[in-house]
């Protein structure tokens, strides 16, 4: 276990949460009190509601203040109004806690001046006594861990992942995002305004701790760019750091100044200093989801421009596959003859095409045969495949028409099990298929109503492909964007360590 | 009506499907007669399946041949093996047929010399005869109101959109995805090679077509440029047109060589050709799906750049999407002081935005007069808005978490009827707000778990949404880049009869 200071932050003892809410919509964001009871956080550590306007909130005693909490307390959730927040740092000092997490708005960000310098003031005063300070303006801590949650719902499974985000529903949208693609995290924090403790603070943290593999990050605005770009340097060198910077724009950059009072920056100089650290930028919350499962998965082995698509979709969804790789300075290299002699001997001619990309459903017997055919060929790089074409689709699957169940006597449940089989099974072809021949062999998921029809699902298909290690995408063209810049991302970081290989 | 020589051919009142196949798994593409079947072919027109390896086929008699069905058959699907064809076109010579058409593959496309002749050959001898062909290697005619489908599960309603393919993959794509968007078929047709009945025939009997409102095309190749271009011409003059050609990089078009024997041609003449004629190029699958529901709904109407987002999704939410509006060239103008204002009177500052993205929940009593101060501000051309946030989250709706029913004690159908009317009732308030202000109203779709939680559905809200006029997209990015997209297509028809207003 390493020792770095703000340890213990992310693994407190005992939470206030002040402010606490019996509001039946509480289960908006704010809702902190309940999600900590989902999470069972009792059962690890000591949980106190405050509230002086209640007496007791879901059967547990509501304390009045953070003062009359019978035992000591290391981290304190304020949900109170700005205007409160002064009385309530005042108790944290005198309570002696650790750290203090502002889920309160209405400071810098709304570009009042005396309230940045309550801000200011509040951050000193903290500092002063020893307490360090997450936001304010912010959705604070998930450590899966220590079972601290700030939305319910988030997986309880720690993973490899440290998620560091201004904003709380970005960090919201990432976890959810990237659960569904089988990935868990290590930490997250949403530091909302940054006022004491600030991307740098994390990224040393991330660099530096065993749990953490991946590192991805959601910035609006960099308040010490010296102190940012050091410690992104530090932390880039060793692990994949795939940062989405908001306010790229003007008008977004308006919009970051009203949000976490984040002021931009020339966005050139900041890309030009993740480039120099070794970080990839991303340029969307969909490039952001997928360049952490490249980092995470085979996808960060490709080493070369050449795709072989494996269909099985139809031709058109060849040709515009083809674009779509094309468009991303990807090549879709012929096969030789030699390759096409061979595949002749088993797929007919019309209604197929095997001159890549490979628009034909092999027979059963043949597949393995034909995956390594296309996979040692002459100029390839990488095969793009779906989970779903490694075989032939069920007797009665309706690729067209309603979805449905291949056959209605199966329960929901058998269903999934099926599927989840399935799932494992093609995941597992695809691995022996790298295995056998070093090239990555990449996910491409079809659309939910496919698989459903080919009786899969896409959360199955998902789950399997990350555990096996293989990257999946959404579409082809993500799925080639992703690549070219997984390669580019590797050739400006020639000279640093490679971080890439393994696994 | 219209008395267009094609006409006949989209209302076949007689259909002989030859090669019928008893295949259990059936339901693949290929399945003509079971799809006839399931949209009761029969209770308008004679179906005949013909194969003379069988007697019957889901009780009904099997013909061993063409000449074998008791009565006239104006169209013949042909499902039987390219060897066979010559055989079959000298039957429907002689059963004096109107229309042939080939889903038999195996001809031009496969690029063997001897084929290609066999497909002209067989083409010379039915044109000769009066005989139309579409294909080969292709699924043909979808016509909802002839009762005429090529896969399952195609909506029976009629509707205003024309749309030519080559390839019946994503023809299927295309009618799927545009039916998840509201959108109904007038006509559709995949055909393939274009042997006989080439893009300019559709076109030209698109532009004539009184079911037709909006034209959509997927192109692979042009086998003559000067037909092709002359028929765009006539029919983009007057008609919306979208366009997405496959095989425009290098690796595209010869994946659609292998596809429909296309040779691609310079890709900078035919995008100079479609914009010369006024049409409007998709450069991608979901590009064209948004570019018709823009041609069919409000989104034709907006006639500047400057977009007011109306979020509800949280800051982090609001500077990416600014970021998104910003990149297609569009502008989020800040609000004018005096709107500001007027907002802040019942908007609290702390956690929240007035400036543009708007970042609030308003109580309900204001919610009109806030959506009309912004509407109605300076330099604003349109209001971007998810349906979900006309209204606060019900009480219970948890935004985060595990996707639930808000109320667990509703039933399914309960459920999607109270989805319904939410949708309806929302769709109504854009339509209102568009109404009293003259300010487009442009639909933004969240993820359908965040529907699902406010109790609302994708589905329902996208069905509301086209009935109403309101375009719909499924991200802000989208939504932007289809806005810019049409302004550009606007600005290039200068001249042109206007096919963007009215409705």
């Amino acid at each position: 276990m390493s020792e770095h200071p703000l340890d213990p932050i992310f693994h407190p003892r005992a939470v206030a949460v002040i402010g606490v809410r019996s509001d039946p919509s509480g289960g908006m964001m704010g809702s902190f009190y309940d999600s900590l009871l989902e999470s069972n956080f009792q059962e690890i550590g000591g949980l106190y509601p405050v509230n002086p306007k209640m007496d007791e909130i879901k059967g547990a005693k509501c304390y009045p203040s953070l003062l009359d909490t019978p035992d000591p307390v290391d981290h304190v959730i304020s949900q109170v109004p700005a205007s409160v927040v002064p009385d309530l740092v005042d108790q944290c000092v005198e309570k002696k806690v650790r750290s203090i997490h502002f889920f309160t708005a209405g400071f810098s960000e709304t570009g009042d001046e005396k309230m940045a310098e309550v801000e200011r003031d509040m951050i000193d005063k903290l500092r002063g006594a020893g307490i360090r300070a997450i936001g304010p303006n912010c959705m604070g801590l998930y450590v899966p861990s220590a079972r601290l949650v700030f939305m319910s719902g988030f997986p309880m499974e720690p993973g490899n992942v440290f998620l560091l985000s201004q904003s709380g529903a970005n960090a919201g949208e990432i976890i959810h995002g990237l659960m569904s693609r089988g990935i868990r995290f290590s930490k997250a924090i949403s530091y909302g305004n940054g006022a004491d403790l600030k991307a740098h603070d994390f990224l040393d943290y991330a660099a530096q701790d065993d749990e953490t593999e991946v590192v991805a990050a959601y910035i609006e605005g960099v308040q010490d760019g010296r102190a940012f770009f050091d410690a992104l340097k530090r932390c880039a060198r060793i692990k994949p750091v795939v940062i989405l910077k908001g306010g790229r724009t003007a008008s977004g950059s308006h919009a970051a100044h009203s949000h976490t009072g984040s002021l931009a920056g020339a966005i050139e100089v900041f890309d030009a200093a993740c480039r120099q650290a070794g970080a990839v930028r991303a340029e969307t919350m969909d490039e952001l989801h997928d360049l952490v499962v490249a980092a995470s998965t085979n996808t960060r082995r490709v080493s070369g421009q050449g795709v072989a698509l494996f269909g099985g979709g139809g031709g058109g969804f060849a040709v515009l596959s083809a674009d779509a790789i094309d468009r991303e300075g990807l090549t879709v290299p012929k096969m030789p003859k030699s390759a096409v002699d061979k595949m002749r001997e088993y797929i007919p001619v019309a209604g197929s095409s095997v001159n890549n990309p490979i628009d034909a459903f092999p027979p059963e017997e043949h597949l393995e045969d034909m995956l390594r055919t296309v996979a040692t060929a002459e100029g390839i790089d990488m095969v793009f495949m779906s989970p779903m074409t490694v075989r032939r689709p069920p007797p009665g699957a309706r690729l067209s028409g309603p979805a449905q169940d291949p056959d209605p006597a199966t329960t929901p449940e058998e269903a999934r099990e099926t599927a989840r089989k399935g799932a494992a099974k093609a995941a597992e072809q695809m691995v022996k298929l790298e295995a056998d021949t070093g090239t990555p062999v990449i996910g491409i998921l079809r659309s939910s109503r496919m698989a459903r029809m080919m009786g899969q699902d896409n959360d199955s298909i998902s789950a399997a492909a990350y555990q096996a290690g293989i990257g999946l995408y959404p579409s082809v063209a993500r799925a080639a964007r992703t690549v070219a810049q997984v390669l580019e991302w590797k050739a400006y970081r020639a000279g640093l360590p490679d971080i890439f290989e393994g696994k």
